[in-house]
């Protein structure tokens, strides 16, 4: 066993000898996301070794100078000896668990089914009185309780477990029959969870998560009222084997699929874990767990082969996964808790946007919308109350701001707006910190404003080389917004690779939304509402998301952002049954179309790779 | 460890130093029935001690003779050295697991359900063959296999456990999408249990039990096409913590509840392995154990506490225990296979009665019709469709050839027939062995014999001495049928002990009939027929069970053997989910009247302490 420390993240590990030094950042509970899964080919994982060797030591991508510092990629790198490692700090390297800001926390008066839901949570609590049984009118502890809920809750159905059964006796003895009793719903029929002495029903706890490729976010709520308490988040740990999900379906498929839901369990433990601290609730009180993500997240969190998700004919296990025992995936809440995986629509489209669609109310709305989900994968869903189309396109992390190197979460400190007065380039940061890097909507602003200013061509290409150098940090030549030279970590910049990171992936997302509409011979006027979900949502400025053709040239008050309509639904389906049955006929209601299956996509692709498109002329007349 | 030899069992066994010998016994598997549970008052635990010593060895209860013989009670025996010992062969020491005789195999013609029902088994199989999916039409595999079965058996609700779902991609495409899946019915929902490639529809094994207090008898059936292919019986081991559930439960309450529950699925799995190795049948294709029996059998099935059930108001955990995977109690089938306890009506009112009902159709006649199972408890069921009515007496197990000296079960070489010819009292054996002990049928002949050549009074005392006498092997004056000089062991005998047992347990059945007939203002005489069941039934003659006051004076051609109707009920609902529901309808429209809730009931049992009953006027009238 060797030690490595790493800091400034002041975190000591001990491990094998021969293990990667990336696995070993991993174990110490540091965050890193790479690009290319670990394969040492994105260069992502750069550490300086402080102290002590590292044997056979690959040198590339660094200069002499940064050899002769120390620099290595980690996941070419092995421990044969103590080390102390530097992880250069800002943007790519944090501490999971970040807390989430305070802009996460949706405040619950934003959602506006208090309107239209009146029926009880998933996880409900009822007090009830009993009266005791008599020589004369005795009915067995299991069918009194029973039958008291069934009436009570008007459930024809309900199943209680053998170890509920075995503690009835003592629990309503010790208790004179008076009784809070928590009942979840499985599929269609309800369970009885729990029997506790006492009117326990004002503490109805749930976690609500939204499982990104990138960021996972969590709520913790209560049910009884229906009230959010606290949120917090972090990057998805699954980013060591990939920043994209077919990165990950490849490594499940060569190891294990275990490896990717330990990972993710691991991280919603963590989140559940700090909120339940944070807000002093106990973790056994916490009664579900209502998860929504992409289909293959719901895989890895439930160990189901994606093997058949990333191949022709793009066939997941499944759609609608039932409600489970939280326990059963390793989930720690209480030890009966339930785990409810929202049903999603394909392989390609998952319980993130039948959520979004819930959350917006698509399904129950004349007007015609078009829901966009800006992620790591781009879901388009376009329809109304009548009908309802998705696609999916895979757009990469840039627009998260990871496969950027200056790139970061929508986080204090990070500049959010980017804009250009007489010439002069300004920004804004989040809570108006000192910069450490810059979120999705700021990359946008500052695409942009380059295009505006003529330091890039429309291809995306430095063209005034006088405004571009190279920085101490990056081996490539750069725009440079922002730099500190006390802390030149934190300095910020794009490379032309950040930039054609952005261009696929609002390419991808336009050329899928584009398909659509042709297919349903719909102009973008036709279009009532264009409703934009993903977490950077509220910051994105409209016009330069015009600009650079991410979005369509329409009317900006046509463009509603969301937020995050995944966690937004997935809350709805928690605090009220009809909405989480609604999410089953929202699945069947709605067509998959895939891209793959259609021989313009590549086509429409490819001229997207432009700013703002191509055919300008085109592109001004779609709307 | 000291090693302790039983023979002529030929059985072994190591324990530790100060186990007690009756535990010995228990774990070298050999049966022993006690009435007193271990605590030194039955005596029924007699042993020699052939080599070896026991240190502070109890004499109680034997004479010099037998002391010098090495007589020790195995309960007040603990062994601090090895030993070998005997036992007394012959009637109460058996091996376990004794095959059935072939009378216990019930032919399926005789069930005359096959007229009524036409729904599918508790447990189904399917062979569907799915079509494979294209990128146009792709389902989920979950979703293609929940879908495909809903629609082949017209089921709203199916549910589906992860560890199916997981192996779902592998199942369908090793075997061309073409799969038998295995459907189970837990309670309104149907589950998939299980899928595997091709078809297996023909081969669908379930082991229906009947969980009697003395006896356990298994059944291995298939449900495709529905036939019962053999069957085994054994004593119920929990008789070495007494011979009544009322000891078994004050034994769980000072022990625990597992150590009676270890008793009967031990038992019940040794059944289900002799069946399957004897009919080739892999124990992994056991779907599903379909398990009736008294209330308390069934708690200690499931490890629930039964200390209510004795105490007033008498109230069991359940009488309607869900369906629960089998592994859950330690059953041995296939690992997803299930156990269902089925329904009972109250604490005293087990499933084995509502099976009883269902086997004998009760609740859809419209004569009226009297059931009385007559076992260690005794039952009985009144009514009709319109209404049923229920109650129970402790009989004890005289009946059923325990608790009686030379009693034992109806096996080969057991008394049952006894009958006088010119005064010569003459006996038959099952299948014309050598005798070796007397079974139910054989002691109610004896009694009624004794009684009609006046050898007992009324009491049941006895009033001719000169024929009576003391014999080697027991310690009181008997009424001899059979001496064997040879093997001492197998003679046949009576004692007054053995007499009173036999009518304090007629007198509590008889007493309970007769409080049901009053409070319901009914003759015998209004009475369409009167069914007998339990394991005996078939031997009874219905002139002495009349004449000794058990049956009431009616005219035999209305009273009808009907087996062990537990047996066939439970294997009716096992064979139609239709039958399983009405169980339950069954259970709730039967009223339970619990006789200590009569204020006569007392008073009813000691005018029934007499042969055939105190008053013998009023006796004669009540028909």
């Amino acid at each position: 066993m060797h030690s490595v420390k790493f800091y400034p993240a002041d975190k000591s590990v001990n491990i094998r000898k021969g293990t990667s030094l990336l696995e070993a950042v991993r174990m110490a509970g540091i965050e890193l996301s790479t690009n290319c899964g670990g394969e040492g080919i994105c260069g992502k994982c750069r550490m300086i070794i402080v102290e002590g060797d590292i044997p056979n030591r690959v040198v590339w991508p660094f200069n002499e100078e940064q050899i002769e510092k120390g620099y290595v990629l980690a996941c070419l790198s092995h421990v044969y000896g103590d080390l102390i490692v530097e992880i250069p700090k800002g943007r790519r390297a944090r501490d999971k668990s970040v807390p989430a800001p305070e802009h996460l926390v949706e405040t619950d008066k934003s959602l506006s089914y208090k309107l239209h839901y009146k029926t009880l949570p998933v996880v409900t609590k009822i007090y009830i009185e009993f009266e005791p049984p008599t020589i004369f009118s005795g009915q067995a502890d299991h069918q009194l309780v029973s039958d008291g809920v069934k009436s009570r809750l008007n459930i024809p159905t309900m199943q209680m477990g053998l170890k509920i059964i075995k503690i009835l006796p003592r629990v309503l003895r010790n208790n004179d029959y008076k009784v809070t009793i928590t009942v979840g719903l499985r599929r269609d029929i309800a369970e009885i969870m729990n029997i506790e002495g006492g009117d326990t029903e004002a503490s109805n706890y749930m976690v609500i998560v939204d499982m990104g490729t990138t960021t996972v976010v969590a709520h913790l709520v209560n049910a009884h009222p229906r009230t959010t308490i606290d949120s917090a988040a972090c990057y998805n740990s699954q980013a060591i084997h990939g920043s994209e999900v077919t990165g990950r379906m490849i490594h499940s498929e060569r190891k294990s699929v275990k490896v990717l839901q330990k990972l993710l369990v691991d991280d919603i433990n963590e989140l559940i874990r700090i909120l339940c601290e944070k807000n002093d609730v106990p973790i056994d009180s916490i009664n579900a767990v209502v998860c929504a993500g992409n289909t293959a997240m719901e895989h890895f969190l439930l160990d189901l082969s994606t093997s058949n998700i990333r191949r022709k004919p793009f066939i997941p296990v499944t759609v609608e996964p039932p409600p489970l025992r939280a326990g059963e995936v390793g989930l720690q809440i209480n030890k009966r808790g339930l785990l409810y995986s929202l049903p999603g629509i394909s392989g390609w489209v998952g319980s993130d946007l039948t959520a979004g669609i819930l959350a917006i109310q698509m399904h129950k709305k004349k007007e015609l919308g078009l829901l966009i989900d800006i992620g790591t994968n781009g879901e388009v869903i376009l329809g109304s109350s009548e009908w309802l189309i998705s696609t999916s396109a895979s757009a990469g992390p840039a627009l998260e701001g990871a496969s950027v190197e200056c790139g970061m979460r929508a986080e204090p400190g990070a500049v959010d707006k980017v804009y250009s007065e007489s010439g002069v380039i300004k920004y804004t940061t989040i809570g108006g910190e000192p910069p450490v890097g810059i979120c999705g909507s700021g990359i946008i602003d500052m695409v942009s404003v380059l295009l505006d200013e003529n330091i890039i061509n429309r291809s995306g290409l430095f063209i005034d080389d006088k405004r571009t150098r190279e920085i101490e940090g990056s081996s490539k030549r750069c725009m440079v917004l922002i730099e500190d030279p006390e802390q030149k970590e934190n300095s910020v910049y794009l490379t032309e690779k950040d930039i054609e990171n952005i261009i696929t992936a609002k390419a991808a997302i336009f050329a899928a939304i584009n398909i659509l509409m042709r297919r349903l011979s719909l102009k973008f006027s036709d279009i009532d509402t264009i409703y934009i979900a993903g977490a950077f949502g509220n910051y994105l400025n409209i016009e330069s998301a015009i600009n650079i053709g991410l979005l369509p040239p329409v009317p900006p008050d046509t463009i509603k952002f969301v937020g995050n309509t995944s966690l937004k639904g997935a809350k709805l389906a928690a605090f009220y049954q009809e909405a989480f049955y609604e999410l089953t006929e929202i699945r069947t209601g709605t067509t998959y179309y895939d891209l793959l299956g259609a021989d313009d996509y590549v086509e429409e692709f490819r001229k997207a790779m432009f700013l703002p498109h191509t055919d300008i002329d085109y592109w001004r007349s779609i709307s």
